[in-house]
């Protein structure tokens, strides 16, 4: 397919690589600044424009992978380009009607569901991505099925709000769960143990859930109920009263289970 | 070595077979209930005893494996029946002296760091394990030392207050990392949606911390300072209050960092 990114983040850099790779015509890259478009175009040779220049239309997707806040008006300000093609974005918390406007005729939601961070490369192929069409328009739901085929192993629809539970859960999954190994790491720099020694233990921890439920895995003074140690290790926090408040909330939430 | 485990648990399950296979002589196992010493030292083909059956004299090491809270007193019990011998604990939060009572005179901490659950084979060369000897008695920290290197290949010393650091710090990789899976599960099945679907996440969120820190890796609203997003995010938890605070608490303490 002849596809345009609009956007070259972290989601975008990865989504153009894993696209070119199987051999889609990758036909433009915008981004706001210059720079960014320049490199991400580079990477799967292609052309490029940036932030007032204009993109080219003609192709049969346009990707709009640009920050939530700014979605919005990138959707009014690209859509009348081209609005007989297909339009999608790739954001877990956004609606799809949120590229409703300016005569835009199919539009739909293209949501690999991954951490990205440039600098990583990841295996596409074991992402799964959610896909989405208004009004389950069968011909946006088709290519962007057949897209998404292309790229990866796990293609799930799933309409806005699915997604936006999919996406909290994610935040808990990814992000709150990477925030407990930044802290697991302020806790050892202070006895100037690298965090290095954690990574079996975080391996193992992330493993275990392939295998059995979360609930089954969970270990731990919490889940024994064990008030002796949680005591101990809450007074060792005494002096960071924010992470003494995280582990209680989260202690006591294990002990709900 | 000679070695007799006191203590059947998800542990010391492990531990008995990683010695068993690099040749260690496992003279006995002794547990609470009947039932878990048998079940294990057929596992590891050794003789059993449990309950208020007495264990044999004689090993090089006897490994105390139990619940910190019945540690003191099993310790008290049974160090007399061969007080010339080695006698450790395997307890992250404990310190090496509650073994400093009747009569023991070499005495010592093998601690290795992972979450342990019976059904889930561990790899254990590759599990860091901290080793301490009482007043750094060298005898005691050379055997635990050879030990520990016949079945890894990261032994560290430590002493009880770095130990206990360092398992607090465990606790937030590991206990309250899961804990988040979990949460992210349950979010998940109120859509029906199986947690499955997140285990690419989850599998690059671990993997992401062994190329770059944590604070590096985070991702997310909360890094992005996307309040739109979060205040969404949280109310949608609005029927979920210990949820809500344990949102709000996180991504507050991401965005500080």
């Amino acid at each position: 397919m002849r596809i345009t990114l609009i956007g070259a983040g972290n989601l975008a850099t990865n989504l153009a690589k894993a696209l070119k790779t199987n051999g889609h015509d990758i036909v433009e890259i915008w981004s706001r600044t210059e720079e960014s478009a320049r490199t991400l175009s580079n990477v799967v040779g292609c052309s490029f424009s940036f932030g007032d220049i204009d993109i080219k239309p003609g192709s049969d997707i346009y990707i709009i992978s640009v920050k939530d806040s700014v979605l919005e008006q990138t959707a009014a300000r690209f859509i009348p380009v081209s609005p007989e093609s297909i339009w999608c974005h790739t954001a877990g918390t956004m609606s799809v009607d949120i590229l409703s406007s300016k005569g835009a005729k199919h539009i739909g939601v293209f949501y690999p569901m991954q951490t990205f961070s440039k600098t990583k490369e990841v295996d596409f192929n074991k992402i799964p991505i959610f896909i989405e069409a208004k009004e389950k328009e069968a011909e946006v739901l088709n290519a962007l099925k057949e897209l998404a085929c292309t790229i990866s192993q796990q293609v799930f629809e799933l309409d806005s709000e699915g997604r936006r539970s999919l996406h909290l859960a994610a935040v808990f999954a990814c992000n709150f769960a990477n925030h407990c190994y930044s802290i697991s790491e302020s806790l050892l720099a202070e006895r100037g143990i690298p965090f290095s020694v954690m990574l079996p233990l975080v391996e193992e921890t992330s493993e275990k859930v392939h295998i059995m439920s979360p609930k089954e895995a969970q270990t731990g003074p919490a889940i024994r109920h064990d008030h002796n140690v949680m005591n101990r290790q809450r007074e060792m926090l005494a002096d960071k009263p924010e992470l003494q408040h995280i582990y209680d909330i989260l202690s006591h939430s294990i002990e709900n289970l």
